[in-house]
């Protein structure tokens, strides 16, 4: 290789190369120009086309931002990959055949590809299934959030701290998706061994009704289901109720209220934990 | 390529890509409502025939749900792809030369499809076997809730809060379905250490039976099994009763309440956490 | 595509195709017919085989009813598998081109294949060393319950609660078997540090020896092992017994009844958690 | 098909076959008692030749009882091959030409058949390396029992409880097995803050010597270690003992009691957990 | 080979040897030399590139920082390779040929080079998609800390307590980005159960009201949510606020002083555990 | 396969069968009879040659037991695997022509093969860089103990409380060899808040010193680190030491004791769990 | 085999067998002189060569014992495989032969040696992006500790308490490297609920000043952070500094000291744990 280098440097006619890499630089800029004007013309197309398809309301408004953003993002990856394409042509070298004497390489580049293959899979189904879309408040494996994008490759969701999740597809099996549906204010309370149990289902109940008719977040009443459970110290009584979507937390605060206060007022004991001392006086040392 | 694209842009006959670009953009859209009229029209039979079915009471109404929805998703997945495929040849694309061409990717794309007949064949056997119909209460992993659809490729289940999980079948293996006969209502409940126990068995049974007189929903009478372990404070009375399906907790609740009013009653203790001290004045420090 | 689809309205023969219609609409019918003439007549003949297996008492009545389940279970599946090819050929699909023809499908499905392979080898040899029969009460994984069938690709196992497990016999490795001779009542019981441990073991003795003389399901003698452990507040006695199977959880809640009520007789303490306190006055704020 | 069903109906020899199922039948039953037979003499000549192999004492008995029971569980299974492949034959299925012709289902059956080869080389390593005999107490991954099989296919353990595990020879990887050599058995005791670590140390060797004067399971003197750690409230001494294998429950237990009534004897407490309280009087509400 | 040893001894022409080693030995130092002068040029000319990208403020710096370490990177890697070959060649060994050969070996290669190209793979697409930028704050599974740098192969991140992570790229697939967006303060503050909730959430909104007056860091005004849970011996309040990146430990240590002391002015308690004794002296003892 | 069996049971020469029976009898004993005397001599060879070994001091005894060890492991190997080659041809069986045959069989039998060929890879290398002699204190994945034999496919370890695990080779991964060097006893002890630091400090510094003066295990002198955190009633004192290997209990314990006595004297205390309370006498109920 | 055997003994040339066995013997003897030679003269230059790059100071001191442990570990493996290679050479193996007409086991070998190359490539570059060197403290998956040695196919890590761990190199994924930069010393401390806030921050503040002031490894000032979180009992008080590497401990430790007795004598209590006790006499027993 030593000699190689000698002989090239010897054999090069460096006056032909200067206006060479001058003609490559020059074309360069070109594609680049291009491409940025290609970009910009897409991108403003594929906007316009959704916000119209928005105010003729055939989809929801969740549904067509969620596709918009995957058209943007197909949209700029195979953008990226086309001018790829052009850029290696213009230094003379083809990716096909690049690819092709790989051998070893090509197993191992063919199972990378797999990688990639199953994130678009799983991407391509998640979308025909609808299930999720941007704006969805969903959990995934360990991760909770409002999803901000369903990519080609990669879906990101922000959860409720602020942080970004850029999530592979292939990593998506089960999704919850908390977004489809009245969900369910649970709240439990527990009242004292000595209270009379009916006496505190009817206190609780009342309290239930007058929240009820506040809030218009709760669809189906709140329920006090009963004795849920004997605690140590206190007998748990749980009670349910439907309310609009995301606004359970809400409801179930309101109901946390309403009901410690119509207990205080009842003087029915939300007890402590409670201990039996029992005071024993063998063995007092000096 | 830079020479390929000005060769085209001269060579190109603008007029007539025009006409052709129309030509597509017409049959495009003339696709488009045949898919809408076929998609309706299936859509509409398949409900018919499946609610004439539910109407002869031949199989369960359950059951005629699962393979409704089964049958309508089936449907447009093949509508679908159908679609795709001719509008794939009207860009004058021919799937079948893409794969063949494809070779590494063609393998990527085979481990892909893997996935894909591992989520068909699976739901194939939870149908055919009859693990779950719409409807069941069953836990998946570490999912609870309702079938809401046994798909194709996914199977949907509704948690009690409300949430949507929607499943790849290839996750489902073990299936416990909660919807398959009666259910069990356990209570466990602590009586002190100082209480006679034939007393306090005693008591509790003939409140279980008092309970049973007026809950239909007890199959096979509460059985109090006994001293079932010694906690640090009380002794635990296990009581055991059979339900008709999904009405376990109430049947629960309802134990609980009586039994502890029972307990009142008869003045049998049950007991807070208990603690002996032994007051020790060793050291006493200024 | 789009000429073809045209071409191929103008080619039909709308009546010879009406015809034909009629007739395999007809020949579906008398299929289905045939299909449950010989699914009624098929399990009439296992039933009344093994009923008479069963009389003759060659096997147990556990293992005639798994194997009677077992072979209803195969033939259904057999029977469905050839009327779903008799179906298949009628419509003009071989089912055998079909996946000699599939290419990339075909290995998935080899895949997918190797899992239902899987299922009916495992499930093949737990019937031929028979580690389950119908009726046993077993664990298998992280699953409890009594054994309902043995099937060809599944085996159902109902859990104590009512839940019935459908599980892919892949999922079965290790299988406990607690149906496979005498179980173990085993029972801990914690008395004073402040009481006479041979004392304490004398009347537990006692009390055991009165609950063996009444209770036949107890075959090994209780034996009251010694000090297991030192807990924070109590010496720790250990019984065992050999109960008949199934019986051992009944045996301990009667020896632990005994064993309690002996205790309070001889005025030995089973103690509440104790705790030594030592009254500090240092630094006494305002 | 349908065709074919008609033809097949009119063509068949219906006498013929009569006489041929008959003839089949007949040669199924002598196959059977054949079977029967050479099954009966088989394991009596296996089960003899072991017997007086025990006798002449070359092996212990326990490798002799593992060996009996692996060859007369390689007779059956080689036993039940053959008679499979004749009953075959004797329907016209040659297995060879089966398997041959399977395609994909071969490849299938061959990661199948891998499962099982799995099973018997791990089985054939645990038997020539002697690493557990039958009647030795072994843990192999979660389960811990006594070994009472070493199958070609799978290893039988009973648990203490009575439970018999069933575990594909595959399952087990190490094996820890607790009857090759002395146990040890460990005995920790807390003695209070106060009290003199030496003459606790003192009284409890004294007790130590005196439970091995008596236990011929102990074979190196229990040592008193000293001070293994600094409790919350106690000072923890421990205590080890070398025992025959499977006393060393027994031995633990004996030394517990001695230990405990020399510390009583001696005056030496060990404590309850202690906790120093502070009376803070601060901030008293009405 | 003991003879060829012998005969190369003999055969061999020790001055030419001398003379030929003396001229690999020359052009090893040639080589390094260029080496080093490659290096130090190309990593100038890199830095400088990208510091005028930087004052063109056509990139955030950020993410310029992150090309640039990347290009040098990539830059050191392809000299190392390139140089490694050289050499190679200058003691006569062809790579190309070795690997040819190498057949068993070439397997495992392939293998080895399949986790580099999936490190290369997962790198591209992290830097495509900007998931994360040098300097952003980032969890990647069990890693949390300062992204230092975006690599080929690897990724540097470095923890909050000094500690540098080494990545490498495969292990990454879920990235949460801290530094993507505003984050969320979160103070959970508990009032005694005696006091009135009303009173509580008024003082607790004034106290988060001055605090925002004075902090620019908060950007959507702290909310005071409600009572959030019941807790043993307190209730529960939660308060939200929207802080600019980063900056929300300081602004949540600054709330939570900011409240403290509001309602120690305002005299309502914030409750140490409570718990309710019950003296009992049955059983005294002597 | 009845009429071959009918023309075989016709065509056998009964009397040549029984001769020729006798001779593979005779054979096998003789076989038998060489194996025993070969497996002998090997045996005493092998031990004399290594016990030479040891005496010359060339290596350690630990390392002169394990390759001791490993070599007879070795030895029976190849002799096992060999006669079982001649009693196969005695037989007329082929075993390289059988596995040539197996088909389907093969690559199960490959698999098999390929976790024998990485059991005995991973022995090699943990062998070669001396990873573990016999005599070796190791912990391995979850397992604990001295090393009793490194062998040709199974590492024995025999815990300390006298169990023996066999781990195949290949589940050795990281080796945690405890016996490669001077290990360090760690001693935490806790001082009241009220003490003075420095005092403690000083009272332990000198009863470490001490007890160095004593004990000839200490290497490295005991050091008093300082204040290690603060516990809920206590500051917690660190003190590390350097000891000869396997002495680390040792030492650890006569340092507690030695430091106990030590802060005894000083009347400096060690503190129990500490608690303020706090007395609140609202809400008394009749 | 047998017969092979009797005619081996016949036709075997004793006399001469006796001289080639000398012959090989004496080989083997020479073969190991030399090898022994090479080993020692090998070791040395490599070692003298690194002492003299560690004089010249091109390298950092860690870096130089890093690369002269891989050399040396990487010679010896080579020495080995080539006398390996003329031993079996001198028996008249040849491996290249022998691993050709491997067969089935050829398959497994190349498994083998895949972990083998994985090891390779690993280390490789864990050495080229000089990940670890010699003397850094590192984590690696479960272990922490000094890195010994990075080896060809091991890297040596020792941790604190004198243990050695011997890891595969594959087991190597991300490094987290404790000696790449200064290190954070994080001290938290618990003040009472009832003294002020402000009061304590300036007290603590200065006893972090007299720390810093005497201490030269707290590079960056202690800065205390303000209120972290709200405890049970205690309001917590975090405190942050930059330290010289592998300084942290001590700075915390000196930290701790110092802020303890700064507020004993500031009187601000470092409480103990609360607790509200609320007396309650409903129920006496008698």
């Amino acid at each position: 290789m030593m000699e190689k280098i000698e002989k090239w440097l010897l054999k090069v006619n460096w006056g032909e190369m200067m206006v060479q890499s001058w003609m490559i630089f020059l074309k360069l800029c070109i594609i680049l120009i291009i491409f940025f004007i290609v970009k910009t013309i897409g991108k403003t197309v594929i906007s316009r086309m959704f916000d119209q398809a928005a105010k003729n309301k055939r989809m929801t408004t969740n549904r067509v931002v969620t596709l918009q953003k995957l058209v943007l993002n197909l949209f700029s990856y195979i953008l990226i990959f086309v001018f790829a394409g052009i850029i290696f042509e213009l230094f003379g070298l083809d990716i096909k055949t690049l690819i092709a004497g790989a051998g070893i390489l090509g197993l191992a580049i063919g199972f990378g590809a797999q990688g990639l293959v199953s994130d678009i899979v799983t991407g391509f189904f998640v979308l025909l299934e609808k299930q999720m879309d941007v704006g969805d408040f969903v959990t995934i494996g360990s991760v909770s959030g409002i999803v901000e994008e369903v990519g080609l490759r990669t879906t990101h969701v922000r959860a409720f701290d602020g942080t970004l999740f850029y999530m592979p597809n292939r990593e998506i099996s089960t999704v919850a998706n908390h977004s489809r549906g009245n969900m369910q204010a649970l709240v439990d309370i527990g009242i004292a061994y000595e209270e009379s149990i009916d006496e505190a289902l009817a206190v609780i109940r009342s309290a239930c009704e007058s929240v009820k008719e506040v809030n218009e977040n709760i669809i189906e009443g709140p329920n006090v289901l009963g004795v849920q459970s004997f605690g140590s110290s206190e007998v748990v009584i749980r009670i349910l109720a439907k309310t609009t979507n995301m606004e359970q937390w809400g409801v179930e605060r309101e109901l946390r209220k309403a009901i410690k206060e119509a207990l205080d007022e009842a003087e029915i004991e939300i007890p402590y934990p409670h201990q039996v001392h029992i005071e024993k006086k063998v063995k007092v040392m000096a």
